[in-house]
């Protein structure tokens, strides 16, 4: 297909990259800041653009890799081409592009992508809405160009996902932060926790979180858990949110046990 | 070496296991239910036992890997054997044995484990203490037949390594836990959210996790932050856990970038 790139941030870097490692043309790369166009519209052979109205409207479909809020405001100068577009958030509802346009859809890449990672496209679960059967048809196949995992999520489907994403990868490496600033304070080196960080994630991979949970709440072992409280005395934000997973986890265990 | 099992927990399961893959005898493993003392005993070709009574004292180290609560009280048994004895807690400090004996230090693993998944005990950080400088090399050595991460980590320092990985695992993995509950509740696969799991881990093998934080929180995007808190309305505990985390990566963000 002949693919337009909105944005060059971290999606549609990645983005742009899976599809033209699958085959694709990718006609142009738009970004606000013509530096930015220019970095990525090189990587995939693309024209840079720093400016809408450069479109070139011989493309097979736009996809709208931009913050949240920018996606209405593109959406609607890109309407009068009447040519395929997506956004890819999480976030936002397809009616943002509905409001503008019929021919429209939302290709959401569930994954965290850094600048400096690469990430295997093909493990990448893609979560596809489309306006109409035809559409979602068409976006169903592109998606399968780059990935094996693709699935129909309609949009409040895809919110919920979305949030359950922000517990499982932006929160979770939150408390990785902590971590990393806990030993820090105490000369201790954070690699002595990447092995742990990782088995973590590995175990979940085969079982479901909550038949894997281990430490101190789970065993509802008070004595470390009050040592831990102690040693968090000056970080008062940490002891509440010590307590407040804790709770939760012992909650969990209840569930699953019933009161012991 | 000749080595003694105290326990049949998850531990001591791994621990024995890859003492014996690494060529040491392992004279006895002990465990008040005979079942589970058999079981792992089994596993390793050593004598199991469920009474302190019948400990075989032609061994070189007693490795403790009970309880925290369940610590001293066998210590203190073992104690006329006059052999070296470690504890494997990371929560516990080394004069839990101090008390009972001259001959002792700490073997932390650093590591979750558990019964059905293997795990490649050369990459498991093991940390070291010893009440005397003879001690700490014989446990040194013990400990680099089995891993090459070995560290000297006082019982000050392994309280706070401890804490933090409570933080990284126990939590992160809650955190996993809560997606997975959100996700059932909406009849959405857990499976789509793996991928991102396993991706927020290994991001951080290379990267400090304050540096590579994603979502919502980390732009300040108070619309995506307000319609979860509204999403989440009917758990007000998972609605404060929510808050709290965000407000803690938005205090994380300031404190890198300065207040903008």
């Amino acid at each position: 297909m002949r693919i337009t790139i909105i944005g060059s941030g971290n999606v549609a870097t990645h983005l742009a990259a899976a599809f033209k490692n699958a085959g694709h043309r990718i006609v142009q790369v738009y970004s606000r800041a013509m530096q930015n166009a220019a970095l990525l519209a090189y990587h995939v052979k693309a024209e840079p653009i720093n400016d809408l109205i450069q479109i070139d409207p011989e493309t097979d479909i736009f996809i709208i890799a931009v913050k949240d809020n920018a996606i209405g405001v593109i959406a609607e100068q890109l309407a009068v081409h009447q040519k395929l577009m997506v956004h890819t958030s999480g976030a936002t509802d397809m009616f943002a592009l509905l409001a503008f346009a019929d021919n429209v859809g939302v290709f959401y890449p569930l994954q965290t992508f850094s600048k400096t990672k690469e990430v295997d496209f093909r493990n990448v679960p893609l979560c596809i809405e489309a306006a109409n059967e035809s559409i979602a048809k068409q976006l169903q196949e592109l998606a399968q160009t780059i990935s094996n995992k693709v699935y129909c999520i309609d949009s409040a489907q895809r919110k919920i996902l979305h949030m359950a994403a922000v517990f499982a990868c932006n929160f979770s490496n939150y408390l990785c932060a902590i971590a990393q600033q806990i030993l820090t304070q105490h000369q201790l080196d954070f690699e002595l926790i990447r092995p742990l960080i990782l088995e973590t994630a590995e175990k979940v991979q085969t079982s479901l979180p909550a038949n894997v949970q281990t430490g101190p709440a789970v065993r509802n072992d008070e004595i470390t858990m009050n040592n831990h409280l102690q040693l968090l005395k000056d970080t008062p934000n940490l002891q509440d949110l010590y307590t407040l997973l804790s709770q939760g986890i012992i909650k969990l265990d209840i569930e699953r046990h019933g009161d012991k």
